[in-house]
C-alpha cells in the first residue's frame, strides 16, 4: 500500500504545503502543473525533493483555473479538455527529463478529478491525453468508483489504473466521498484515521458513514499535510503500513 | 535553404495569420507554445496543419508575456529561464506525440531571441533547457550574429544550431537587423526581397545597409506571411529557391 | 430606438472588429472591460472613439474568462461575482474619468448575461455590484425576458433597466433566443432584418420562429459587426429608425 | 508620523501576510489591487478590515506581473502605464464604493516604486494616472527621494505628496536605501529599528550606512509585518509614536 500527496502547489511568491516535511514520508508525489497552482520554478523546486527522497513522480493536471485552485468545474469540448492535460503533462514532463526522473502517472486534480468519475466523457478526454504520450503513464483513480465506465475505457484505450482510498474520508455506501459539509466527513483524530487505514491493509474494507462495510482493492492512500501535525498523522501511516507488510 | 515561418500565433477566439495559406509553402514551422501567443487548441490545430502539409516542427518558446505579444525584455534569473523554455517545449511536444510528429528544433521568440545573441547568461539558460531534454531538439540561431559566445556555448552544450537569415529585414554591416525605426529597415517590394534571396543564394552574402557585403552562411530563411500579399511573396521565394536547386 | 453594439473586443496584439467603422453608427458602446476581453489599451482606445463620436459608453463585464470569451457557465458564489463585477466596471470607470467621460450603463456579457436571466442569485449579485457604486449605472437586459425576478429585483435594488432587442436573432415565443444551433436562428439577410426592425419599430412586436407575434417593448436594438457587411447592415439599420423617427 | 504597511497581497488560495492582526496598528493601508498579488475577493475583505479598524485606504498599482510579484522591471510605453495603473485604481476604488470607503491615496508597489523615483517619464505616467481621476488621490513617495523631477512633476500636476521613511531598511547618504544584498541593509533588531524612528522623530534625520546624519521630513513611516515578531514591531514603534506625541 502506497501512500500518495498532492505536491508542489505553491505559486510565485506564494507557498502552500509542507513539502520539504512530507516529501520524505511518501511513495507517490501529485505534482501540480500549472492548471490549478504551480509554475515552472515551482515544478522543478518540488521535482527535485522527490528525486532526492526516490519518490515516484506524477502529474496533477486540471482545468485551467489558478483563480479558483481547479476547484470549478469549468466547461470544455472533449477535444479542449484533452488538449489542456496534454500541455500540463507535457510541461511537467520536459522538468521530470531534465532532472532525469520518469513521470509515471497521472492523477487528475479538483473538479476535473471529481467529474471524470461521473462523466464518460470528460474521462474520455482524460483517456485519449495519455494514450497520445509516447510512454502512457498510469492513471489513479478512485478505487470506490472504478466499475462501469471508468474501468470499460480504461481497458479500452489500454490504461493501466492506480486505484486510490482515502484515509481521511467518510465514505458512502455507493463508494463515494461523504460531502465535506456533513458532520465527520473529514476524519480528524489520529485513531479514526488509523482505524480507517488499518480495515484497508488488514480486510482491504472501509466502514462507510451508515455504518457498512464497503470491500476496496486500493493500491495506493492519499494522504494531506498542510502543517506539522498532519505530517505527524503521515507518519503514523506510514509506520502502520510497514508494521503490516511486516506481518 | 529551408524556408522557415512563425506559426500558430492566434490565442483564443483571437486569429493571427494566415497559417492555412502559408504552411503549404514553408518548411519549417516555428510554433508559439503559450509564452507569447497560442493555447493548447491552437498549438494543436496548427500541429496537425504542419502534419498535413509534411512540415518540420520547432517549438517557438518566449518570455511569459501574453500582454506583451514576447516583446519586452523581462528581466529573469538563468534557471527560472531554464525552467520556463522546458514547460513551453514539453507542452508542444507533449501535442506533438499527440500528433505523432517530432519536435526538431527550438526557435526562441521575440525579445527572448534578441536577448540570447546579447546576454551569453540568456543564451546559455536556453543552452541547458535543450539539453535537458531525452531528445535534444537543434535551435536556430541568426546566422550573421553566431560567432562568439554563441557557437562556443552551443559547442560546450554539443547542440546543432540551425542558422537563419531573414528575407525582408535590412542588415548592418556587423550582422545585426537595421532597427524597424529606420527607413528601408523592412525590405517590402518584391524586387528587394527576391534580390537579397538571389545574393543569399548565389553568393552566400547579404547586401548591407551602409552598401558593403556581409558573408552570410545561413541554412534557412524567416519569412512572414500576414496577408495575401504576404503568403504570394512566399511562394516567389520558395519558387526561386526551387529553381536555384535545379541550376 | 437606440442601437448598442459590443465593442473594444481586441487583446494585447490580436485585434477583433471593425469598432472605427462601427462607431459613428451606433449610439451606445458596450465596452469590453477584461474579463472576457480588452487589457487598459484597447479599454482607453475605445473610449477615445466613442467619445470622439459622441457615443454613450456603458461597462461590459464578464466572467473571468479570457481564454474562453466569457462563453463558459463559471461558477462564482453570489459575493465572488458581486466583486468581479465591480473591479471591472471600476477599471473602465477609471478610464472614462481619464477621457473625461459618463460610464452610464452596464451591460453584461456571454454568459453571465445568460445565467443572469435564469438564475435570482446571479442577477441580484449584479444588482449589488450596481448599487454599490457612488453613481448608479442603468442595466441593459433582454427586453423579453425582464419579467418575474429581473423586474422585481431591478425595483427592489432601484436599478434602472435599459431593454434591448436583438436586431438579427429568431426569438422563440416564450421571449428566449432561439439557439444558435437551430436552423435560421440567426437573421443574415438584409430583408429579413430590417422587416424584423420594421415591426419591432413599427408594432413592437416580433415574428417568433413558431410565426406567432410576441409584443415587445426594447429601448434598444442590439447590433453586430465584424466586417464591412456588417456595417452596411448597421447603416440600413439606423436609417431605418431614423427615418421611422421622421414618421 | 503615520505608519503604512502594504496589505491585502494574498491571491486566490493563497496566504501572505498577517493582516488581521497588522491592520489595528496602522494608519494607512496600502492595498494591492491586482497588479503583483490580490485578487477581486482579497481586495474587498481587506478593505472591509481596513473600514472595520478605521484605517485610511491607498492603491498599491504595480506593474502586470503576477509571477513576479511585481519585483521585476518591465518596460511599458509611458500610456501604457498610465492605462494599467489607472484601471487598477479603478478595480480598488469601485470595491472602495461598494464599502463605502474613500481611496486617499496610491503608492504604487516594488519594481514601479523604484522605477518611477529613477525615471521622470514613468514618474510622469503615474501622474497622469492620478491626474486623471475625478477625485485626485495624494501620491507616496520617498521622503529621501522627492527632489528633482520628482517634486517638479507633483508641482506642475498639482499631485499632493505623502513623504515615507522606511522604519527598517538603512539609507545611504543620497537617499537611497542600502541594497538588500549588503550585509546590515534591512534593520532587523528592535533597538536598531526604535533608534531609527527616535531620530526620525525627534531630530528628523537618519542615520545612514556611511554614520552621516541625512535630514528627513517625512509624513509616514513604512512598517511591514509578515509573522507575529513583525507585528510586535510594530506595536512597539506605534507606542513610541504615541510617546512622542505626547512630548
Amino acid at each position: 500500500m502506497l501512500l500518495n500527496c498532492d505536491m508542489g502547489e505553491s505559486f510565485g511568491v506564494w507557498e502552500m504545503g509542507v513539502d520539504e516535511q512530507l516529501m520524505p514520508h511518501v511513495d507517490l508525489a501529485n505534482i501540480a502543473c500549472g492548471g490549478h497552482a504551480s509554475d515552472p520554478n515551482v515544478m522543478s523546486k518540488t521535482l527535485a525533493l522527490a528525486k532526492q527522497h526516490d519518490v515516484t513522480v506524477g502529474a496533477h493536471p486540471s482545468y485551467a483555473d489558478i483563480a479558483g485552485f481547479g476547484r470549478r468545474s469549468i466547461p470544455y469540448q472533449a477535444d479542449e479538455l484533452t488538449h489542456l492535460v496534454l500541455t500540463q503533462i507535457g510541461a511537467l514532463d520536459a522538468l521530470c527529463q531534465f532532472h532525469q526522473l520518469k513521470l509515471s502517472y497521472v492523477k487528475p486534480h479538483g473538479a476535473l478529478y471529481n467529474d471524470m468519475h461521473k462523466n464518460p466523457e470528460i474521462f474520455e478526454a482524460v483517456c485519449r491525453a495519455l494514450t497520445g504520450l509516447n510512454q502512457v503513464p498510469q492513471l489513479m483513480v478512485h478505487a470506490t468508483q472504478c466499475q462501469g465506465f471508468i474501468s470499460e475505457l480504461a481497458e479500452r484505450y489500454q490504461l493501466s489504473l492506480i486505484k486510490e482510498a482515502f484515509a481521511d474520508r467518510r465514505y458512502l455506501s455507493d463508494g463515494r466521498l461523504q460531502a465535506r459539509s456533513q458532520a465527520g466527513a473529514v476524519l480528524t483524530s489520529k485513531e479514526q484515521l488509523l482505524e480507517q487505514v488499518d480495515l484497508l491493509l488488514s480486510q482491504r474494507s472501509l466502514r462507510c458513514a451508515d455504518g457498512s462495510l464497503l470491500k476496496v482493492e486500493a493500491d495506493t492512500l492519499c494522504v494531506h499535510g498542510d502543517n506539522q501535525a498532519a505530517v505527524k498523522l503521515v507518519q503514523a501511516i506510514k509506520q502502520q503500513i510497514q508494521s503490516s507488510n511486516i506481518d
